[in-house]
């Protein structure tokens, strides 16, 4: 195949991915004397904590989706494709995508997490993952498209299975996706069908260990239990999933919930290109990185975010997956990377733990910002602020705060809309191909 | 199969078509001695007139659409139900759905209209509808992919084909869509697609008549067309199209245009249901009707909006399909239901002529009052402000205008997001079967 940009004389950085890393490291390399290729399979930035909003239908999905091209409109040292990557060539310092080959004389691995399913495939079929905006908007369509089922007359088992929601892992995602489902239930969906018994609609939230939220403080994680139990989240806590066939979740410790919506936020993997030598791949999919995210055994390639593992005495496992330890890693590779082409000494990593915060529902969050902890109204408008800062795109921040500033005053959720066809997980990737013409070349 | 309602004591109302016609119809019936149950295929009501911004990445899908049940929210004797309807059997004052058979004592077809290809198989499975939000969003992705496509170096015939746009019909819709794409070009493209020559995107316009929006006055269809030249839209007045096979669109005079994105905005015709006399089927695939809207040779079924065709002296082929029309008839028909139903006189229908209006881009509508007419500035913010007012739901009117104020300033299109895969109009349908479950009944 035709080589797809031919080699100038400045250095250059492909960086495969448009998450928070990605575009952190891309941005800081904005007009520098070196040349730089970002490649993502969609054309934006996904704003991952908010998708359970999407999913919930309180926000659009374009409110939290940037136009990556935006990003770097004016500058001409930065070049944007959607395109998948298939392969990395290592040897020939070359990757192989689905619009040619593209060289590079640095690599940078920004490929971040998609949900781990532990290998369980039936789970992995039936299930409803989180990560992405086709799948959030893929599971808005059928929690909704089940409430509108359970209203025909009939079945009675088959009722009870679309009105019970589960929600499985109880970690920050897994939390706020079950406030956002109880939240619904309570102030929308008892108006909105009242043909249907909404007492009926049960939703689960199953952990595997002993408390929900377990990377925050005892505080917060006792409040943000009490939260849910006031807005009626049965919480399951040392419950493992053992199967799940689409229509019953089973346990390991033998209970049976029947349902036909079960979401998956129980943990994620990295996701790690082929190619790469697999002795790299650590604990939850993960690439391991040096101090300054240099790929295990590369010269050339470096890992940042959800998908490296820098792996230091206080992080066995790597630094979390959150988007502040991306971010952090890719402004420091940016600067590492032009110390590299200039010949400098480079800096290594050190986390800066922003904190952790978790929203249950209008006026309960929790968050912990080290020694300082508080949860209920204040953390809820905290959660709120930091959230609406942090979303890439002023007309993005201005949609949000509208559609909140809206729902808190009318308890509302704006956006309850089966604008997708419901489509299972697994099919989900086969009709994504483009146009025709797109793929003849 | 199971009767879904069964029949209470008062007299039945089944509305088919949450459209403009519908809702109105159906907002004058609550809490009114009858019983209203309304059926659409989606759970919510599109707000048709800003499709085409929907489509050019202007606004996001979910602030033009409204979720239906949220309008009949407190109202007890009105149901919804998302559902296809199959067929019609008069006979039994029944019709036959994908969720049941519902008995009606009434039934107001309210079906409104798709897109018409005059019979033409070729073009419709090539080019691009625009009447529902499904058809708009993929509209949207496959502008954006086309024009990813297009930056793919090797055949500059197929470069040349990905980047020419070709809206058939110059009505409104025509005139707004080729406007918009051109503004798309001039404030979006050039900066977003830095390795394309956006000279080379070409924005054609094709119309069968002389003039552009053949029912305005001569001084805004001028205006309109000097407008579109202004922003370099090519406008090929006394065109036919004779054949589109995905790649090239044939006119009937000879002439060639290479184009991967054809829009079809040519004309629409009524969405008429199985099991109705064929005979009262009149011009436009609309059903004929009297004053009072009731269909030709039934006693209990009614027709409004764009499916039905009130045929007078000053309108032989039926009222215009807008929206005021449909919400003019369902407003008189509310009235004359209850009327029957108490056995008052009827009141005949009298359309009312809120005038016409088209914008084709920043600062640049043409209005039509009556003996009233204005083009430019002002006339573009009467032309915000009515749409603005027209729009259902207060969330929809504030997130509009948010986008149009930061839109205003930016120069920018937020939305020009490839969320939803493409899908070929034809395959449209065949995915959209929803969740296994809700359709073993």
């Amino acid at each position: 195949m035709e080589q797809h940009f031919p080699k100038g004389s400045k250095p250059r950085i492909v960086i495969i991915g448009g998450g928070f890393g990605g575009i952190e490291l891309a941005k800081k390399l904005c007009s520098k004397p070196v040349e730089v290729i970002m490649l993502d399979k969609h054309n934006y930035h996904t704003f991952q904590p908010l998708l359970y909003q999407v999913a919930t239908g309180g926000l659009e999905a374009d409110s939290i989706a940037f136009p990556l091209r935006k990003i770097f409109k004016g500058h001409k040292n930065l070049s944007f494709r959607v395109t998948e990557v298939k392969k990395v060539d290592a040897g020939k310092n070359t990757i192989e995508t689905t619009i040619g080959a593209i060289e590079y004389d640095y690599l940078v691995l920004a490929t971040g997490s998609t949900s781990n399913f532990f290998g369980q495939d039936e789970i992995e079929r039936n299930a409803m993952p989180m990560k992405s905006i086709p799948e959030a908007l893929n599971l808005r369509s059928l929690i909704l498209q089940n409430l509108e089922a359970a209203q025909i007359p009939g079945n009675p088992e088959l009722k009870k299975q679309l009105m019970n929601f589960v929600v499985v892992g109880g970690g920050p995602t897994g939390v706020e996706t079950a406030g956002a489902l109880a939240e619904l239930k309570k102030h929308v969906l008892r108006s909105d069908y009242p043909d249907l018994n909404i007492n009926d609609v049960n939703i689960y939230l199953i952990e595997g260990s002993p408390e929900l939220l377990g990377n925050m403080s005892v505080q917060s994680q006792q409040k943000s239990a009490e939260f849910l139990a006031e807005l009626g989240v049965i919480i399951m806590n040392n419950s493992r999933v053992q199967a799940y066939d689409g229509k019953v979740l089973s346990l390991l410790d033998g209970q049976h919930i029947p349902s036909s919506t079960v979401i998956w936020s129980a943990g994620v993997k990295g996701v790690v290109l082929d190619g790469l030598n697999p002795e790299i791949i650590v604990r939850g999919n993960r690439l391991k990185v040096n101090e300054v995210n240099l790929v295990d055994g590369y010269r050339n390639i470096y890992a940042i975010g959800d998908v490296a593992a820098m792996i230091t005495e206080e992080f066995p496992n790597g630094h979390p997956g959150v988007a502040p330890a991306a971010i952090q890693q890719g402004k420091l590779l940016a600067k590492n990377l032009l110390n590299i082409i200039q010949k400098r000494p480079l800096e290594p990593f050190e986390y800066i733990d922003k904190g952790t915060m978790a929203t249950v529902g209008r006026n309960r969050a929790v968050v912990d910002l080290h020694k300082i902890r508080f949860q209920g109204v204040f953390a809820w408008f905290t959660w709120m602020f930091v959230h609406l800062m942090t979303l890439v795109g002023f007309r993005n921040k201005l949609v949000v705060f509208v559609n909140w500033v809206w729902s808190y005053f009318s308890y509302d959720r704006g956006t309850r809309l089966i604008i997708r066809p419901f489509i299972r997980p697994k099919d989900l990737e086969e009709i994504s191909t483009p146009h025709d013409s797109t793929t003849n070349h």
